[in-house]
């Protein structure tokens, strides 16, 4: 059965996903970088998002990698797709990540405003659903062919999942960073309430990694 | 100098420092008792609450060890010390220790409701402070002649003492337990603003640790 999972997602010692006051020059918020120090050491991510052939191996990358494991399909909240707020402005916008983005596969972008589906290099193609979690979730279930369809954030949306009992499995990585404010994760969310325990818990010198899976 | 220090001090993935429900079945709260099972393991808990001579050594331990080093007074928050809640109906309730209580140096509780000082066996005494938490905390350093003041808990009062910018360390187990609700430690709390970061940052199997200092 295909899996919903969240992957790789970083919180800090005080609980945020992400710093205050994101825009064009902070996607993370302020101070959001700290978080990710963890992925941006790995192998996978230099090659993912650099093609680069630097990076470590060991716990941390083994994480990384596993995010990339038999996802046939993304879905990502519209601030994680853009600092865009509103409307379309324009077609403009076409992500972070350049002409060739990471994904390789559909990605769709939950959004209250309807645009075309974006095209990209390399499989990746953005389709941009106002209809809400849940048939997104349905459409990128589809697209992914019987692979498992990765939820990539941000903490709104990954609530908006758990609240449904949505997510399957969820690794998040606590990095030894405080943010002091942002969008906490597990804000109003009561994870053994919803079903959820921790079935996993690594350490590396970098972040602590858990598994919050549905029971 | 005199340092006012947090020590392991455990809180959840969902970043809760006790459970709810606290009551004289659940000193902890409801699931709180998960919080501590690395605390429990180590020789020094063993020690320290039981008398045993069991326990293991390791980095648990080493973290442990270091909360009962220099420690010339503590100060606990009234719920701490016990269930009893309002004026003191009778002297009967004489903390959760029993006679012959870990502290073994003077122990100063935070209440709004006097009380005469309780001596107890093997050097603790425990004093009941109505006048806020600056005046208790002068009053323990006096009392620790030098050496260091514990600060116990529980989350309220050690957000207090950090609004004020007056604890010098503070050691945080993370644990991997969810609890889904209760006190939040860092609910309302800008760490980096108050000028605190995390110093050190070690993982064990059963809890990730880290020093968060003022700066």
């Amino acid at each position: 059965m295909s899996k919903l999972r969240v992957e790789s997602f970083t919180i800090s010692l005080d609980g945020f996903g992400a710093g205050p006051s994101q825009d064009l020059n902070n996607p993370l918020g302020v101070g959001g970088t700290a978080l990710h120090e963890w992925a941006l050491a790995t192998q996978t991510f230099q090659r993912k998002l650099f093609g680069g052939s630097g990076g470590e191996t060991g716990l941390d990358d083994d994480f990384a990698a596993r995010g990339f494991h038999n996802v046939g399909a993304w879905i990502l909240g519209r601030n994680m797709f853009g600092p865009v707020r509103g409307p379309w402005p324009d077609e403009r916008w076409r992500g972070w990540w350049g002409e060739n983005p990471v994904y390789h596969v559909p990605v769709f972008v939950l959004t209250n405003h309807a645009r075309a589906p974006l095209v990209m290099d390399g499989g990746t193609t953005f389709h941009f659903v106002t209809e809400g979690i849940t048939l997104a979730l349905e459409r990128a279930r589809e697209a992914a062919g019987g692979k498992d369809v990765r939820l990539g954030g941000g903490v709104n949306v990954i609530q908006q999942y758990l609240r449904q009992r949505l997510i399957d499995e969820m690794h998040v990585a606590i990095a030894p960073a405080l943010l002091g404010s942002g969008e906490r994760l597990f804000q109003g969310i009561d994870l053994p309430a919803l079903g959820y325990a921790c079935t996993k818990h690594e350490a590396s010198p970098r972040a602590t990694h858990v598994v919050i899976s549905r029971q």
